[in-house]
C-alpha cells in the first residue's frame, strides 16, 4: 500500500476570517458568519442538485495548521488530550472537516452560513449532509460532556465577524 | 496556492467487506458489520481519551473508487446527479468520511459497529462525533427526501456480512 495519498484543490473557501486565533472553533459557534466557496470550473457540473440540501459538508486542507502534534489542548478545555480525541487542526493529516448552511447556489459559487474557516482555505471535497445518515444518535461525548454549553458558546465563538459582502446574495 | 494536497496513510480499516458491490454503502445501513482500525504504532499516542465518544469519523482513502465523474446515478436513486450531491466514491478527490460506534480501544487497535468500508482501506484521520457540533436540524435533505427509508434501508444494505472476529473483542 501507497504510504502517501495526493489530492487536488478543487477550490477555495471565502470567509472574513483572517487570523485563526480569531476564528469561531465550530460552525456550531459561527452562526452568521457568510462566506462562499468558489469551486473551479471544471468541477461546476459536480454541483447540480446540491441546492435541494441545507447543510454541506466542506473538506478542505487545513493550510495554516501548525506542526503536528499527538497531544493538544483543546479550545475549550485545558486539559491535555490525544489529537484524535479533539478537532484541533494540528493533527497528522491536517484535514478539516465543516458542516455548513448551504444558503444558495450560483453556477459554481456556493453561499455559505456558518463557516468557520480562514479565507482563502483550499477546498477538496463537498459532500450532502444527509440526516438519515449523520444525525446519529449519540450516548457518550467523552471530556465533552464535561464542558457545559455557556462555556462551549463563550470558548468556541471566539472572534465572531459582522457579515461580509457574499457575491449575488440577495441583502 | 499550490494544486495538490499530500496526506500520509496513518493506518488501516479492516473489515469483512471485500468487494465494493456487496458493502452497504453508509454505516446507517451496517449496524451488526464490525470492524477495527490499526493504527500505526508511531501516532497511537493520539487516540487516548478517545474512548470516552460513542461514535468517531473516519476520513479515509477511497483506493478503489472508479475514475472520477461529475454526473453519478447515486446507490439510492436511479437519476443522474451532480457528485457534489451524493456520497458516491467517484469523485474528484477519492476522501471518503464513514460515522462508526466505537465499541474500544487496545492501545492502536480500535473496535467498531457500523463499518461500510473495504477491507484494507488507507485511513488518513479519525476525529470525534460530538452532538453539539454534528447532529445538525436540516430542513431539507434533497433528492434523498424521495427516497422513503424502505428503500433506502433494502437498496443501502446490499451484501450484509455475518460477524467478524475482532482483536480483543470480548464475546
Amino acid at each position: 500500500m501507497s504510504d502517501t495519498v495526493t489530492f487536488r484543490v478543487i477550490g477555495t473557501i471565502h470567509s472574513n476570517h483572517v487570523a485563526a486565533e480569531d476564528t469561531p472553533i465550530q460552525p456550531a459557534f459561527a452562526r452568521g458568519c457568510l462566506g462562499w466557496v468558489e469551486l473551479r470550473p471544471e468541477f461546476a457540473e459536480g454541483l447540480r442538485d446540491l441546492e435541494g440540501f441545507s447543510h454541506v459538508y466542506l473538506l478542505y486542507h487545513l493550510h495554516r495548521a501548525g506542526p503536528p502534534r499527538l497531544s493538544v489542548k483543546p479550545f475549550l478545555q485545558d486539559v491535555e488530550r490525544g489529537v484524535f480525541a479533539t478537532r484541533a487542526p494540528c493533527r497528522p493529516n491536517a484535514i478539516g472537516l465543516s458542516i455548513v448552511e448551504l444558503l444558495g447556489r450560483e453556477d459554481a459559487i456556493l453561499r455559505l452560513d456558518g463557516v468557520d474557516v480562514l479565507d482563502g482555505t483550499p477546498l477538496l471535497d463537498i459532500k450532502p449532509y444527509v440526516a438519515r445518515f449523520d444525525r446519529v444518535e449519540t450516548t457518550r461525548n467523552g471530556w465533552q460532556d464535561d464542558v457545559d454549553d455557556a462555556t462551549a458558546q463563550a470558548r468556541g465563538r471566539r472572534g465572531f465577524r459582522p457579515p461580509l459582502h457574499v457575491p449575488g446574495a440577495r441583502s
